[in-house]
């Protein structure tokens, strides 16, 4: 059986949608125990299909990181808890990123050999595929040395759960050649190119990411921020754009009518969503993060996310990895 | 009278993209002397409203930076000596961005004060205003010294050639709070909040860089690159996108029709084109840098940033700004 803790508040929508997404992953997965953690009263409709544990407190996403340490009662460290004292192998949420980056890496601790974690997430590419992209954030500052084992990490990722062989491995830089990056990128450059376990492919710029050229793309956690929130704030710029111009009239509104289908699905090519979320990796279990904004389906997307990694061991991988090198 | 060098070679569409521009920048702007310099077979068109200067080498994309310097019969660096030679006030390019900042930064030197100089450029917002970014990446590492000088030139832009009061400076960072940023950014932050000069509005992140919030933000040249080529990436991939969703059926082409005029405003608001290009600010001279794949029209603009950087007398009001702190 695969053991999963989820926390069921803090999210944007409530404990509604984490209800919903619990129903629909238990209809589908059999294989597996859910420990759902908040206010139990919220809940009841799920206690016949998953293992309720009550909670009094929810961390605010204008909470600070720490403050999770502090909040005893609050759903998120219970959650936390039920990975530390090893009854799950995993957690799912998606309440405030500060709030559990902090807590999953001081409660959970590192793999050994593992120095620093990082926020990894899969974004959409236009041929469909997906690259998975560390570190988003979860470090304000690193060294060449985190880069390598980021790679490395990513690398596991991309070929025990995607199942991808010898992924692509890229450096985000501010140029295509060897010669270009941040200081820091420059020397995790020069270590890279030396790992015979690793297929690096070199520098790649950020216009490219979204092409389905690489598998993985490794950047620092101040860079990978500026490049996440610059995806979401330019796409759901145009979202917004694309909706105005299309309510304008009821002639653009026939027109609307008539693309709805194809734009359905060049939407889909673009929404992040469909993987559910991002994920803490280094850590000593899998910690995964939803969207703050999840609906159900999201979280259903980030529930199954956790699921895979669980199965596909990741954490063992990751160590392995680091023992070998 | 106000003097232009443009430099008729080096971009994706060659010399008639620029023949068809100076035309149309003759026929509308009265008070302007256009020198022209490139292959003088390919400019006789213009050679009745435009003084031809003749070069019979050209700057390609891919030629290394430095390789300007030693190209003396480049049409670039003929240009660039213009400017030197105080014939013209500024200078206008659409050939290779590398070669052009150092043969600019080496060839026109710093303005009295300014350490290092800058890449900026407008970027449309969504409602309309448009903020000016800097630096987008003509430096890889930056001192919190610059990024305070480069608020101050983005200030100065916002001010003097937009005509906005007060203008709404931010550091681009990984998150609004004060303690967020890299450790670069953290320090400037702290000497940026006691410049009584300057309306330093805080820390903005990536999202929001497209919000209109900001009149002017200040990044360093690598955290620039990243912000600059991702837009850059996921608009062209969103053009892709939607045009294949548009072309995909009889049905859909026929919507496309429908919605084409709305669809139009929409492109309008995200295109950067629209701007002309971005300048290298800090140097000696107005040195504005046209994009690479200008047709007539995005030169035509490029041309008239110039000239109203010259007649707002950025240079001259960048060393005001340097001398009084």
């Amino acid at each position: 059986m695969i053991k999963i803790a989820i926390d069921a508040m803090g999210s944007d929508a409530g404990s509604a949608m984490v209800v919903e997404a619990v129903k629909k992953f238990q209809a589908t997965y059999k294989d597996v125990e859910l420990y759902v953690v908040g206010k139990a009263s919220e809940l009841e409709e799920i206690s016949s299909v998953a293992t309720i544990i009550d909670a009094k407190d929810v961390m605010g996403m204008e909470d600070g990181a720490l403050e999770v340490l502090r909040r005893k009662e609050s759903s998120m460290l219970k959650a936390l808890d039920l990975v530390v004292n090893k009854t799950c192998a995993g957690i799912c949420t998606a309440g405030s990123t500060a709030a559990f980056l902090t807590g999953a890496t001081i409660k959970l601790k590192m793999i050994p050999g593992i120095v620093r974690g990082a926020y990894m997430s899969p974004f959409p590419t236009e041929d469909g595929k997906g690259v998975v992209v560390l570190d988003l954030g979860a470090n304000n500052e690193n060294t060449p040395e985190h880069l390598v084992q980021f790679a490395k990490m990513g690398n596991v990722f991309a070929e025990k759960i995607w199942q991808r062989p010898n992924p692509k491995v890229y450096l985000l830089s501010n140029g295509s050649e060897e010669n270009k990056g941040s200081p820091v990128g420059k020397e995790a450059y020069q270590i890279l190119k030396k790992e015979e376990k690793l297929n690096f492919c070199g520098n790649l710029e950020a216009r490219d990411v979204l092409s389905g050229k690489a598998d993985v793309i490794v950047c620092d956690g101040y860079a990978g921020n500026i490049l996440l929130k610059t995806l979401e704030g330019s796409l759901s710029l145009v979202k917004r754009l694309l909706k105005e111009a299309f309510m304008k009239s009821k002639k653009t509104k026939m027109g609307y009518l008539l693309t709805r289908s194809a734009l359905a699905g060049f939407a889909e090519k673009l929404d992040y969503k469909q993987y559910g979320g991002g994920l803490l990796v280094g850590v000593n279990g899998v910690a995964v993060k939803a969207h703050g904004n999840s609906d159900a389906l999201t979280f259903y997307h980030a529930i199954r996310l956790t699921y895979e990694l669980i199965k596909g061991q990741v954490v063992e991988q990751i160590g392995e990895a680091m023992k070998n090198g």
